[in-house]
């Protein structure tokens, strides 16, 4: 059973900026994708912002299985119908893996419900990630710790909701924490933040945190068919009550009407 | 110190349904806040979809502990702004009360992020309230359940988020079984989510349920000072990191710049 | 990869009650290990009470993926010695199955560090299982809910820790609630509560409580090594530190020294 | 409404290793004792050790609010019906502050149910707090991190189940990092782990330190009624079942008799 994934990425920053394109030549999901290449049992293909519905219309969602998503300057410019279609196929059961600065998406302050917000500090320094959980799917196969020699800062307090789980938690030079590895869940679908990724840095050409993507993939991945109807608000019939009842009292819905939503 | 109740209802079934004035002639609002009013520590007011701003202007929110919402047949028309204001004040500290058919709200929806469905019925059957966690604040004084006579049938699935605690389950005469008081936290808010409540039974009226209302202000009131800015992202730069620190590689970011948001 | 079961069965009311033993004539871990073995991608055997160590010698749980467990009358007759065993095990990720009045076994307590207390009617209602989460693995394939038409009642409330998940909660005929399958993580350990399984009923012998056992034995195996040093609790020497450290001010322990416990 | 908390210490090395005396020359249950005394709302006394039943007699447990527990050399000289005594009255709804070694206590680990192994260094190291939950109650009116400028370093993973909140993680000089402030619930009561505290260091002097402690002993208080049969599995008798019940199919137990456990 192949997992099929799409790295999306809104790929200005390589286009831009001399060093970051220095850095991914290929932009930020080409060197994702390459990372997560090495991993026969994951069929990867990409998308980017500039393409028609940034690369994610209806029908390349439905056959998606795990999306990652790496976004920075142009959150504000991802449309709000992708939005929509993207959280409605992470409930449906599709794996979601933000990265880095896309805590401040659109996708994952919807799917959160909170602010996202954390301290930033762009000075290069040493992050060592550490790893909380080791029996953890996402953390097979790692050492302890993972050091990332420059690494942009991001500290605590990240203004999310308790997560589920915490895999991984960073140390930094400059003396803070941050909760780099969290997982949520949502309807049927699998979420995992992951805090590496600075494009002025080389992370994504880092074995380690390859093999942290592609664990990702494969555990958020959920095998079971679609939830389409995950949204839904069906009304069970007092015929089709599983114990015999008889109706009584006033009743505002008049039978087989719908539910207000 | 007294906690400033504010009790929202959209108030449309009580005019536009003989039935539902017959039992709420104040309207629901009105009969929450009568349950309500027995305690001298809670101040309380209402608020109805039909005011300026939904009687929810950012003055008012902002003197607002903790803010009741009954909304069923017209939660299309909560304005954005508005809604976004209440998430907002939630994230700060605002505790929320999502009431019945509240949960498909735009409110609960995004302060969950999750679709909120349930199956429903509405039969005028038996609902047993089982206190699942008999030591919680919201659960002080309880009998082991509440009897409602006549209510209406919600179902699991429940598509909410794992919540932080389960208070309540309910049993239906029909044979189903819900989660109907659960708990969850959002930046410094606490919210909580209650089943009972349909417009065309006499819920509101029931002491043991006004009693769970009242535990309920309590327990969500959070008397912190206002997080008001619970949303930034603050940079940190690099001369007041903790630890010395000398910066080192490129950056994207010039010195004092925000960041993308 | 082959997933190996020890299923356990205290063995006593199948010898010593004629109904039960009419129920289950090979015995409960007979027909649990007769449930589990149409997925050939499980290797199943059984232990019992009365065999040396209860069949659950050290280099036998080595080879153990997933332990289900069914005690009732005999709990206080377990060894320590061997619960001792079998809780190191499931830290280390042995997957750990506890059935029914397995609640109430020492295992369970220890792992859950609660009373694991709940209410209790041997009566023959009807119980109908609601699948609260369907898109996780242990639900995989179940219609919305299990009718069994003759259960013991377990109800509210539970006292057992926040479960990380409610897969399963109850309806019984005679007005109460239970949540009849909650997950639970102990160091690299899944364990799943499920409360059917009463002994003077053929709930064993029904083909969806058997699709239940074979998921979860799934669910419960965790692929990783077997974390055997997950209660050790190693000294980092100075000269090993991440960061180059000069130590300071004074010392308890003499360098090289294990700590106490 | 005074909280009653006891301060229990086992009181050794300050009487054994010379520094430790000259830091604490009133044992460490002194200095706890003397940061909480600040608020007239605690009632304070202390236990150690070597006093009858480790001064925690059956009558003075009942009437204790919140347990501060400090443990390290000799948590298997802690009588194991003490322990249980303590355990049964956390579920019954006593608060429970485990302090720093004491997270190898035989208390923690029962009622954790999990190793509760970390690593550890004792070098003197700088050791900042940062405040991950700045709205969580026992995070109230402190700063974003306090700085430890000599500690023990406690690293990860520290195998713990999930915690309901993480309230502080710590950065520490050498490269490791620790979730240093975690919440727990076991039946009505609360638990919480607090890592600072080595004896080597004047850490309960720090008035910082003695805020959280503070803070702690607040929330840790259930002010509900003790749930003295918190342990207890009644039975619930067809008669007394909620709705009318036929009973029908065999049975194990005799009406009326007590369940097994």
């Amino acid at each position: 059973m192949v997992t099929r994934v799409v790295v999306w990425n809104e790929f200005i920053h390589e286009r831009e900026n001399e060093t970051v394109r220095g850095i991914y030549p290929n932009g930020i999901h080409g060197a994702i994708a390459a990372a997560l290449a090495g991993d026969p049992a994951l069929s990867i293909s990409t998308a980017t912002l500039d393409q028609p519905e940034h690369g994610l219309d209806a029908a390349r969602l439905a056959t998606t299985d795990v999306l990652f998503w790496w976004g920075h300057k142009a959150h504000g410019a991802v449309e709000d119908a992708v939005v929509d279609r993207v959280v409605q196929r992470v409930h449906e059961g599709m794996g979601l893996m933000v990265l880095h600065s896309g805590h401040f998406s659109k996708i994952f302050k919807r799917i959160t419900g909170a602010p996202c917000a954390l301290r930033w500090r762009e000075a290069g320094e040493r992050e060592r990630l550490w790893v909380i959980d080791p029996a953890h799917p996402i953390a097979r196969g790692l050492p302890p710790s993972i050091l990332l020699p420059s690494s942009e800062m991001y500290g605590e307090p990240f203004v999310v909701p308790e997560p589920d789980e915490t895999v991984f938690i960073s140390w930094y030079e400059g003396g803070e924490v941050f909760r780099s590895g969290l997982t949520f869940r949502r309807g049927a679908g699998r979420i995992f933040y992951f805090g590496p990724g600075h494009e002025t840095y080389p992370i994504y050409h880092d074995p380690l945190i390859g093999a942290v993507l592609r664990n990702a993939a494969h555990w958020a991945r959920n095998p079971a068919p679609a939830w389409t109807d995950v949204a839904s608000a069906p009304n069970v019939p007092v015929e089709q009550a599983p114990e015999p009842l008889a109706p009584r009292g006033p009743s505002l819905h008049a039978p087989g009407q719908e539910g207000y939503r």
